[in-house]
């Protein structure tokens, strides 16, 4: 719609880190805003923000008058609204079912539970300590990583990447998640198919400048 | 695909409710096998039903040879497989993302939280009492329906369901929703066109034979 897209983003988010993933496999310029979650109590509470997004979540992509939230939608919109260098989604019902599917275990099922504002709420109402908190984090992302590694064996269309040779959403929505499983000290020795997609995907400069140490808001280790 | 469709359901699973409504919506007939989440330690365990969904979770379809898991992956894929007596998706692509949003607010930031296995686990593991999971419940409730109703206020394209004049995804996924937040005891007030929405919805035969207290394996009250 318009001639450049913008993203509000934060470099650790990991439902962010799938918009840019797939901004980027389709080759789409965007300027990134970054919203930072926990500085001043959390700039997505900020009013100006709560107009773009009343989840006072990101990431939200602006295409000109058009705001669109929650990242599956928003890889689904760009995969509809722009040709750009391929496509996301498969063209066969059959398989957009199958990829979707493996998407939403991710994003419905694992990191949701894992989300900055359910460690806040652990911590704060349920006096959830640190250990227990790690403790939580795991349970769900092995939960998740053990179905999805069974899904996947199990599949004759599961190729170099999820779904067949080319990547789409489903990698978009595994790689950030493998992200978390190792900054949550999670051993991905379990799940051999899955660590292997992983180091396919990170060989594609489109996943690896989405990384969140490649984003302009990473801390600086000064 | 085949001519009689298969679907694996729990009465009080909302995920599996949504389903229901899809089908019913399309008027696609189906036969429903009740996977007991309680019973046995879970049915859901069962290695058998296992091989259907490595998760472990309702819903699953099964059309012919196909097995489609997750339930948002299975509105799309019956809306994208069969004309059936309506579209649930809308036909514009600006729409589609939006209702999309409003679907996955419930079915990724709302309802996960809330599950079985999360009741279960903040019971066992973190000693959560029946009040403190009770609470927990009904703060991502009102966190969800609160953004969800702001979006329906703002948008031009609220009509008498949540996209214009005509069902589809984003009821399907809020009706259940509001059906558990009766359950919690959740007070609807400050969200008066939800409440609206779901009179709208449960007038319609599709809605209301979907409902939880109209499944066959409901417990009876002998």
């Amino acid at each position: 719609m318009s001639e450049r897209l913008t993203l509000y983003s934060y470099w650790r988010s990991s439902a962010a880190y799938r918009v840019r993933i797939a901004l980027n496999l389709k080759m789409l310029p965007y300027d990134q805003v970054p919203v930072h979650l926990v500085n001043n109590g959390g700039e997505q509470h900020d009013p100006v923000f709560h107009e773009l997004n009343p989840q006072e979540l990101v990431p939200v992509l602006i295409d000109g008058r058009r705001v669109v939230r929650q990242s599956l939608a928003i890889v689904e919109y760009l995969d509809e609204a722009y040709d750009g260098a391929m496509k996301l989604l498969p063209p066969m019902i059959r398989d957009r079912a199958r990829v979707r599917a493996l998407a939403q275990l991710i994003a419905c099922d694992v990191h949701p539970l894992n989300n900055l504002r359910v460690m806040q709420y652990l911590e704060r109402e349920l006096a959830a300590d640190a250990e227990q908190r790690q403790r939580w984090t795991q349970h769900w992302i092995r939960e998740g990583l053990r179905a999805f590694e069974e899904m996947l064996v199990e599949h004759p269309s599961t190729g170099r990447y999820c779904e067949g040779d080319s990547p789409g959403l489903a990698d978009i929505c595994l790689i950030p998640q493998v992200y978390n499983a190792h900054r949550f000290r999670v051993d991905l020795t379990p799940y051999p198919t899955i660590a292997r997609i992983e180091q396919a995907c990170l060989e594609l400069p489109a996943f690896d400048t989405a990384r969140p140490e490649n984003q302009p808001d990473v801390p600086g280790t000064a």
